[in-house]
């Protein structure tokens, strides 16, 4: 039998989690629930309902994991845990800070329940994460480098379209070529947060707005770009439409560190990634876990998982003979 | 109290296995075995003491992992199963088409004494491998590439070496630049053994040998040098010990694949070692994985594992509670 997936929250996470889950051969989408009127919400694949999230206690039966598509920053800490009381759960909580909080609650509930959940999966956190766990477990003397780009941050982005005067905008965050270049060469150089990206903004304005005005109020916004150089530049609505509607994305994992008689011997461990949909290749790396939490939860093993404490064997459609044989 | 390891052969990778505890805080090198005279083999660590091999069955209680140092051809597969019936063992089997066998006849030992045993544990099989698995998982709608060095092939220079009129050879294995800009740009290329690697060869002549024969018995022997172009340079004794005698290597692993509406979306991910010493680093994998291999004893699960098996979280030194406050 196939695993059933429910997806909860269709924007960009829950359509990649659909089209995802037609890569594989062992999960079907079973019900997309939604917050808004579900008539409303038009999903690709034939004879899977939309339902309204109100609905969602009736189905604890027919879903073997729920994907969790909402916002790290109102909607995982409430959703995560109150689900996980019903359903197996994953989620891509983002929110770095505040992972550990997210996993007690998440814990708790799926303890108490019987239920299995996992939390902040995706690239960073996620597979970024495992680079920086496997690689500083290997080479205790050495140092970690991440770096993220050349990709959309959304983040940037939204705090860019709250500025008065802006109709829209897209922020691309860029690695300085100068500084990955320095770390490649197992340098180990220590980087200043502006040595490490650059911030570059496209931004359409509303009739009327001061460009200057909102260029000096974009570079010297605090925390997203005060401690950068943002280049900013301002076009139109048709240039932005043609070139910026994207969500691509990528960044690179670095660990250098050196071993032997007087440390001697550099080792360079770099991880990179390339993306043309950030949220396509996060649910990509959901549904693989998705896998897992399936394969947990009928072995028993219930409460709040990371990507730290699956064993790889867990993630493929291959059996465990196959992957020794074809993949080792 | 510490995890106690054991060395058995004490060669290139014994010597990093020593180098990679000190690096650790939680394990300590207790003994190394030899078949040699253990007069004649001094080691870099005080007050351990070095011992026949005959002597290890009186260690059983004293060592928690015994770090397997021979070779894949003709030490591994009879050592392993035989050291599993009374240690927990972890070693770097590398002969890829003889790791299910391998791995079925330690898993036997191991299961009947109670034992957790480790095979082909370094980087491939290993770091590679890991990524192999991880990324096919999560693009199942793409296609592996996996490149090796710039690197001294050990192998390739042992076939040189066992050339009449050849006094000592250093073989390099060198990615093709264009294969892998290809393979990094998404283009998913069909590529022949050929267009992936080159071959580079230092060969020190005996006197009197003759350079044209040797240069036509390397370039077409069978399996090791035929489907390649190999250049083969003959230098002097001392430009070979000054410029030849490090051990390093790397690669690279790629998935690239595409997700979404008509596969639309390409993604590239990249994974590359520079290594300067390929003993240490290998050996620096395997004690990370040695550490495992010890919780997973404690735990009472028993049985052959290879890295497909090991969740990340018992890879480090870190509580689980760290690695998800500062790793992910």
């Amino acid at each position: 039998m196939k695993t059933r997936i429910g997806i909860l929250g269709y924007g960009n996470l829950g359509r990649g989690v659909e089209y995802a889950v037609r890569e594989t051969n062992d999960m079907e989408l079973t019900a997309v629930f939604t917050r808004r009127d579900p008539a409303s919400v038009t999903i690709q694949t034939e004879n899977v309902p939309v339902l309204s999230v109100n609905e969602i206690l009736n189905w604890t039966d027919k879903i073997d994991v729920l994907v969790l598509c909402g916002g790290s920053a109102t909607d995982l800490p409430v959703q995560t845990p109150e689900y996980a009381k019903y359903f197996n759960v994953i989620d891509s909580f983002d929110t770095h800070a505040r992972i550990p909080e997210h996993f007690n609650t998440v814990n708790e509930a799926a303890l108490a329940s019987n239920k299995t959940a996992m939390i902040s999966v995706g690239w960073d956190p996620g597979l970024f994460s495992l680079m920086r766990a496997y690689t500083s477990a290997i080479l205790p003397n050495g140092k970690d480098y991440t770096f993220w780009g050349k990709g959309v941050s959304q983040g940037h982005s939204d705090a860019i379209r709250r500025i008065e005067g802006v109709a829209d905008a897209r922020q691309y965050t860029i690695p300085v070529d100068e500084a990955l270049e320095a770390v490649r060469s197992g340098q180990n150089p220590e980087l200043t947060t502006r040595q490490k990206h650059t911030r570059e903004a496209f931004v359409v304005l509303k009739d009327g707005a001061d460009p200057e005005k909102i260029r000096k109020e974009i570079v010297e916004m605090p925390n997203y770009f005060a401690d950068y150089d943002t280049t900013v530049h301002f076009i139109s609505k048709e240039e932005f439409d043609a070139n910026h509607k994207e969500l691509n994305h990528g960044g690179f994992v670095f660990r250098s560190g050196s071993t032997g008689k007087d440390h001697a011997h550099k080792h360079v461990i770099e991880f990179s990634l390339k993306l043309d949909s950030n949220p396509e290749f996060t649910t990509s790396v959901i549904i693989c876990y998705a896998r897992a939490i399936k394969r947990l939860a009928d072995q028993g093993q219930f409460g709040c998982k990371t990507v730290f404490d699956i064993p790889p064997v867990l993630l493929s459609e291959m059996t465990p003979e196959e992957m020794r044989s074809h993949l080792l």
